[in-house]
């Protein structure tokens, strides 16, 4: 995906609006290629900015027609009596290149761009794609799309969209703005959650983003004040910087983000990547790019739209522990259903003390002491749910109270969703609800009341599990995504030199030296000794027969040192070998890791810790985290594979050097500052040896760019 | 949970209308305790009733007062016109007991009861529930519950329930039967149900079960022709027998089930437990019930109103292959979307061939050859969807199309959504949809013309894979669920009795032979051989130091028996050994496995399949199902274990023998069959060794009642 960089800033000149304005207040919009067919869907924009009333100018344009739908056709952009600071071009991939032309010839300042065609379907699209860049960047027009289904505002009636589902009356407003790189999601999110009384403050589809980007769009969002948050729908990961810029200036307002990304799967991955034409999905790298942008990155899709709210009560990552969630209900059943739904996303709900439950049988409520506190019939009674609510809230057990709403949800909201509601401005621990029945009307009430309320089981759990994951933005870590290792040729440095720069970040080795072809060491090795080939061309040592163990001594080593010669000459003949690394045996370790780095070209520098040996594969048992690390941060990578239970002390086992793997994990992560020409690094297997005796790195390798 | 057997039948009586007639179908109902404050809950059931225009007698019984709501009230249930058929008992708890010796008295032959307090809450419920199945017992009254909200048949008006969401005006009709263990699910489903217009043909709160239990509810059903398929809800498993008699049953008349079961998580097992007063959840075992009846469980709560209508199209387990999904769309998101929850559900998507792109070709449609049929905008023509349509459903490359419909299914059902209604009448296979939307409106007319479909990506995927992952029933498996053994007191065989038990079904051994304490064997060793203590009481041989492996020679067996002998008594002076095993060394091994078997106190005779050593606790690595098994799912279970994937040739490493690692889980299975004695079994590991090699089982442990 190509980018315009460096382009003048559009604050130079004073009389053209920023692009933020331009894309959700124009004072007026044209539409170029509006037709006169009511059916068509390139009559809807017209249509729907007349329905809704925006009462900016909007300009039909249609060479060839008089009037569209009885307004006054203009022939071009040039015959206009005003410049338009948004212009959306409906017309076929030919006519788009000349439209964006006159745009920039009149001072448009922003064009967005329905027709696909530009990068895509082989060499005539990317010839396309290059006139249409030449031509923006040329007269300094800023382009939404190609392929964008459109921009809506419904604040101010601003519909410059040909999505269909934007025909619906009466489109409500919220505080989140939308910003998607599927078309059809707009609708499908605005219409999903007017079902449940909920809105948004604003919609872009951002299309091929071969201009601005969906970080750049949000950017551009960040001084209109009405904006309290963000929803993202992300078909595939390009170009992080300009989203990380976004994330930290988003999370320096408070303003929380929510992100669905397409990709979990394979097959859905490979899908966004045909369906947008850009690289492939790496929903890993995506993943650990959105937790340190601080996002709660939902999988279900209704918990797109629901988490916000829930983000806004909380507020930004920390107070609220995912192990401080207590569960009130008038339904055994239905709330036994959310905590199943929490409990397997990793939230545990907060077993209430026997003080609640003191508390409670003080109002009258003989509640059984269980997991939840399920008021059953008393459910129902208005004041009784406000007392309840109230001893739990001030019990101080709890960051987040959730209430899971039984039958008189459905035809009784008098009963206890207006107490639950009621109860929301009283205290200051949050409280979150979900129905059982089939209830918009009670969370239309809720939600107006403040009180986070979901549709589904599975969403709330959703929502409230990816609310409590998140962690606080390091802007330093957002700051540095430097992909441009990534592309460079890279060479590979031999064990030994690779060692070199891993110790100098702090990385543990084993004593060693070095000797030549005739086995004599540098220094006195520590016997017993490993004793390895060196060279840059063998990345997998023990296939070539290049590592034998046990050497206790002179006599030994030399005997090594031929045995591996010869195997290294049967395996590959070319291979010179630039000596022998001679270090000292390490004693049992309690379990191996493998650390990584990487610099991705999509997000940049990453750490990754995974099971040693074939676990890491077979178990698919890794994490990943954009570098560089705190030791926090590590130490929650240790907690995430499940290898490393056994250095917590498995099934009455020794307990391993957690520290000293953390400390490994951050001093590998750390070449993304000291060295950023590294492209690659693995230290694997790291022996982590019983507690006090430290982390080990038996082997490392280290790809960095090739300055010769 | 204590069960009412060997009754007599209630078909004795030619008068007494069977259980599922008076549960459905009464000719009259009595409501004992109905109030007169039409605000109460026990209000509730004559107001529905009435509401609804239930045509049958119906009988409110309040000794307290002339009449309740403006009807006669009756003292009780000796002074009604007539005996009832169906008897709600809305009592105190106290009063119950009478109430149903009452309805005995006067031949009632089914009573459900509201209240709680039989069999909780210590001595006395449990006295209070011994009371009243005597008096059950005693008059041949059947009871549902107690504990139960009630009984609802919207097709007749019956709704003999205290769910408040009941007081829904037209509760619509559909095929499906609820039977659920929570009360406010059914009104959580009813309503649910209803906003997308579906209905059921009749629920059952099942309360405690302390008389009928789920199973016995829906067999009593079984009869009633208006019956499609059977939506369960379970908060736990318990006495399994009548539902698998039920499963059997269903499955013959081509009903299908579809079950959401509590309890995935421990936390909400747990839950489940102190909730009914029942026995640990299992949900391990519970699923693999659910597995072998054939029913199809989902885990999303949504899915379990929605599957029914897919499994009912698709019918039963066999022909639709979860590799053959054909997902057609107007909207690329939306549609990955979808096939991001069905991959990650373990349903492959199918990637159309080239012919089919041809033949949409054919039709004007230039549609991008991908993993789906993207039509974009053609997709809202509805002669260019009915064109596509047929030639994916006629290309013989799918077994179920997928329409996942755009924004027009929001506000223009007669484009896409017309003509995917239209086509179902028009081709043999099975279509279903989502719309990306808020569409109820278009689900209704898709339901309606016979096309499952989904308010969900997630329900959609969740149904689609629980419906492909069903497989048929085995009458067989389900007719010998013999729960007797986990009760008796067992009594452990030591390696080499639990050998002969094991070899005489087909478990593959190492040659072996035994040795006396001064090491003479009792035949030749085939040399190098293993050497262990024999003894019930050393379950953990290694532990005890009661293992030496590698003997070569009669020398070195003598000292490995003297060595054996004091390790076993510095372990436990009291063991006194009985003899040693000396067994045959097996070569290396490709992967290790653990096959299990046990008798469930719930579901009777389950084997297992695990990854050996620690990886089946550290990656919960391990699958389950009823015994017997047969060879073809002894395959599929080795499909489910993920270290098995090293059997199959991982990283380029041996095969190894799976033919003998499926014979093995087959003959522990058959213990199900020809030892009804034995409580548990044990082969661990069983030593998988490459392709031609066989599996052998290197230890082994039975444990059988104690007929002592």
């Amino acid at each position: 995906m190509t980018q315009l960089t460096d382009r003048p800033a559009d604050a130079a000149d004073p009389a053209r609006p920023d692009v933020g304005r331009a894309l959700l207040a124009p004072r007026s919009v044209a539409i170029v290629g509006a037709s006169d067919d009511a059916r068509k869907t390139t009559a809807r924009p017209l249509r729907f900015l007349r329905e809704a009333g925006f009462t900016g100018g909007v300009y039909p344009v249609n060479p060839r027609r008089e009037t569209v739908l009885g307004e006054r056709a203009w022939p071009d952009i040039a015959s206009l009596p005003e410049v338009p600071d948004h212009v959306f071009v409906l017309t076929d991939t030919a006519r788009v290149v000349d439209t964006v032309r006159e745009c920039g010839e009149a001072g448009v300042p922003l064009v967005t761009v329905l027709s696909g065609g530009f990068g895509e379907g082989g060499p005539e699209g990317r010839e396309r794609l290059e006139e249409l860049l030449d031509v923006a960047r040329r007269y300094g027009v800023r382009v939404v799309g190609p392929n964008s289904i459109g921009v809506v505002n419904p604040r101010n009636g601003m519909l410059l969209t040909a999505n269909a589902a934007f025909a619906e009356p009466d489109l409500p407003v919220g505080p989140s703005f939308v910003a998607s790189q599927s078309g059809s999601v707009i609708g499908a999110l605005m219409t999903r959650a007017k079902a449940r009384g909920l809105g948004f403050a604003g919609f872009v589809s951002t299309g091929s983003e071969v201009d601005l980007t969906l970080g750049e769009i949000c950017e551009a969002t960040l001084d209109d004040p009405e904006i309290g948050s963000y929803t993202l729908f992300v078909e595939s990961m390009d170009n992080a910087g300009p989203l990380a810029r976004f994330a930290a200036a988003a999370a320096e307002r408070g303003r929380p983000v929510t992100v669905y990304k397409l990709g979990r799967s394979d097959a859905a991955a490979a899908l966004s990547v045909s369906h947008t034409g850009a690289l492939a999905g790496e929903d890993d790298e995506a993943d650990a790019f959105f937790r340190a942008c601080g996002f709660a990155r939902v999988d279900n899709f209704e918990a797109l739209i629901e988490a916000e709210a829930l983000l806004r009560r909380i507020g930004p990552p920390g107070p609220v522990r995912a192990d401080r969630i207590g569960v009130i209900t008038s339904t055994g059943g239905g709330a036994a259903i959310v905590v199943d739904q929490l409990e397997t996303r990793g939230v545990t709900v907060a077993r209430p003390s026997p003080a609640v439950f003191r508390g409670l049988a003080a109002l009258g409520l003989d509640v059984a002491e269980n997991l939840i506190v399920d008021l059953t019939l008393a459910g129902t009674r208005h004041d009784l749910v406000l007392g309840a609510l109230d001893v739990l809230r001030s019990s101080g057990e709890f960051d987040l109270v959730l209430f899971v709403v039984g039958s008189s949800a459905r035809l009784n909201p008098e009963l206890a969703v207006s107490a639950i509601a009621e109860a929301a401005a009283a205290g200051e621990v949050p409280l979150a609800a979900w129905a059982l029945p089939d209830a918009l009307e009670s969370l239309r009430m809720l939600n107006d009341a403040g009180v986070p309320a979901f549709r589904t089981a599975e969403a709330c759990a959703e929502a409230i599990a990816a609310t409590l994951a998140r962690r606080p933005v390091d802007p330093a870590v957002l700051g540095t995504r430097d992909t441009g290792a990534a592309e460079a040729p890279a060479r590979t440095l031999d064990e030994s030199d690779s060692a070199v720069v891993l110790a100098g970040l702090g990385v543990a080795f084993p004593a060693a030296t070095t000797c030549d072809a005739a086995g004599t060491p540098a220094a006195e090795p520590a016997w017993p000794v490993v004793v390895k080939a060196l060279s840059d061309r063998l990345p997998h040592k023990s296939d070539a027969g290049a590592v034998v163990l046990g050497v206790t001594g002179p006599g030994e080593l030399a005997g090594a040192v031929r045995t591996i010669t010869a195997n290294v000459a049967a395996h590959d003949p070319t291979i010179e070998l630039g000596g022998f690394l001679v270090q000292e045996m390490v004693g049992d370790a309690v379990v191996e890791a493998l650390v990584g780095y990487r610099v991705s070209p999509t997000v940049g520098p990453l750490v990754m810790l995974a099971a040693g040996g074939v676990h890491a594969e077979l178990y698919d048992d890794s994490t990943l985290r954009l570098a560089p690390v705190t030791a926090e941060v590590a130490r929650e990578m240790v907690g995430e594979v499940t290898a490393m239970r056994i250095a917590r002390g498995f099934r009455g086992g020794p307990a391993g050097d957690i520290d000293a793997l953390v400390d490994t994990v951050v001093a590998v992560s750390r070449l993304a500052v000291t060295r950023p020409d590294v492209v690659e690094a693995e230290v694997n297997p790291v022996a982590v040896r019983p507690r006090g005796q430290g982390a080990v790195a038996l082997d490392a390798l280290v790809r960095e760019a090739d300055r010769s």
